[in-house]
């Protein structure tokens, strides 16, 4: 499993033998079956994921109950809430996965250790928070500024792969409106 | 002006004599006044901009023309249109000055080299992506899951610096209430 994290870090860095045998210590492996918790509101997020086979979702639950999915991760991505991991502070997030899904876990002095003492393994985090801030950033203003009608339709777009694994209920969530509206939707664009 | 990026960065990172030299020569300065744009949705984003003194806004116009302040920056801070800058397509954010504003500013491809020679720049950067990520997490859950009054309490409680330098009528667009609404949840809040 670990072989899949230490490719997808070679696509951006390369990394000495002596490299990616510290990098190899540094993670544990787990698997989580469909519907298992991650990471739960409320709780100090102990790890941060990188999901080499599987899908999870991320949300929040409002005050009503309501479920808001922030984002979904398949393999080759990280997940996790950030902002708990490093900070060592009550998690915002709940991490659920959506299939059977094979992770690896690194708590945070080993993460900031990794990126501390390997170049290239922090040249990698670099991309990836890069990407991470260029997605949220996309993600917001979508949210801010789109109709129900135009995410869908950017939604199909940018992740395709997506709408056959992940059930629609939830992609209604992440979109922000009810999955009647979602059916709606998606009769109305087959019907172009 | 310049002055004020190097010591920025050296808050993370040792830099050596000629790693600052390289690091200026890249960099050049701009003052804009108040109300002037330094970035257009529909345009390519040409520079990311350092904030040495002042203060400014990106936000996304809406299909109905409505205005959504996506963030504020300040001095000691960073501010542009990440996905436009790196990919060098149109970009989704206007940014505006709200105070006139000293900034340093970098093309695409200097940042680029700069991450890619020098350990400590690409540190820094790792460290800023790092933030931004978190931020932008942070600012996802709250729209998604939190009342005006909470995402207010929130806001003063994050920045009060900020509410006597930026108009009531910004800082409602940035919650996504009225200015009528901030002014009445201001008046409920103060006689608690």
């Amino acid at each position: 499993m670990i072989n899949k994290l230490i490719a997808h870090i070679s696509r951006f860095s390369n990394l000495t033998d002596k490299e990616i045998q510290e990098i190899r210590n540094c993670f544990h492996e787990k698997v989580i079956q469909k519907k298992e918790f991650i990471l739960k509101a409320g709780v100090v997020s102990t790890y941060e994921c990188f999901i080499a086979d599987g899908c999870l979702r991320a949300f929040v639950i409002d005050e009503k109950g309501t479920e808001h999915n922030i984002r979904f991760g398949i393999e080759n991505s990280w997940i996790g809430d950030l902002d708990s991991f490093f900070k060592q502070t009550s998690a915002t997030y709940y991490i659920q996965a959506l299939e059977t899904s094979s992770l690896l876990l690194i708590d945070v002095s080993k993460l900031n250790r990794l990126m501390d003492t390997i170049q290239g393994f922090e040249h990698y985090f670099r991309i990836m928070f890069q990407y991470g801030v260029m997605s949220l950033q996309l993600r917001m203003v979508q949210e801010l500024s789109l109709t129900a009608e135009q995410r869908y339709t950017h939604f199909i777009k940018k992740y395709p792969h997506l709408l056959q694994r992940i059930p629609q209920k939830h992609i209604a969530s992440y979109l922000g409106i009810t999955p009647e509206f979602l059916s709606m939707l998606r009769k109305k664009i087959t019907s172009k």
